[in-house]
């Protein structure tokens, strides 16, 4: 489908995440916050203060930009299903292509986040990153 | 602190959220998707078919811009604590303003959803909907 006009909002890329997903076919369906491996977040020097007090979150939630998803498609088939509503689905196809994930926090090293529990790309820019309320298992 | 010159991608606003808080000092500190009054997610027609399916799914994760939060703190003093950084809180407050809540779906009229669970300022612009994955708690 056509696509607006007009867009609502802009955002910053305020780091990128380290994965070793080199592909979408590599990738996971979905990030294992126990199990996964590590990835790195890495957050650009500029918002460095912005990590105080981090530590004491062992969960947090990760929102990112999923930058090599299509924006157009409101019907999907996910693995011949369907069609099924985009808002029905956590396809990466989407209006706006932003992941939510939640990832332990194994380690901070200065600007450097090692976590476990994503399943996207290497080189995905990141959006936010903010303490979980879940309290539970993987949000991906 | 200064914000980056460039941004790195747009999103658009694909709807608007209804609630009963006119004010940021009105809204509750916590969406409840149980508790909580109704409020109303209004998706913007154009998107119409993007909700295909979706009465399947109890609960919905939100997510919404915050349009009147400022971008440039990396450092806050939340009830006068801290200073903490702002990826160490929920704040509005951040370089992307993108909040996430959970909902519990009541009903879907055409392209309005009435549902519980969120704490957002009436008028509050939408960016995404999709299934949610946590099976718990009101994560806002």
């Amino acid at each position: 489908m056509p696509l607006p006009d007009a867009t609502g909002a802009a955002v910053y890329f305020i780091g990128r995440i380290r994965t070793p997903w080199l592909t979408r076919r590599d990738c996971p369906r979905r990030g294992d916050p126990v199990d996964g491996p590590i990835c790195a977040i890495e957050l650009d020097p500029r918002w460095a203060q912005g990590l105080e007090g981090i530590e004491t979150h062992p969960r947090l939630q990760v929102l990112y930009w999923m930058h090599e998803a299509r924006r157009d498609l409101v019907l999907q088939t996910p693995r011949g299903a369907g069609p099924i509503g985009t808002f029905a689905l956590r396809s990466p196809v989407r209006p706006n292509p932003i992941a939510s994930s939640v990832v332990t926090l194994v380690e901070r090293i200065g600007t450097t986040l090692r976590v476990r529990g994503l399943d996207c790309l290497d080189g995905t820019p990141l959006i936010d990153l903010k303490p979980d309320r879940t309290g539970t298992a993987a949000q991906t």
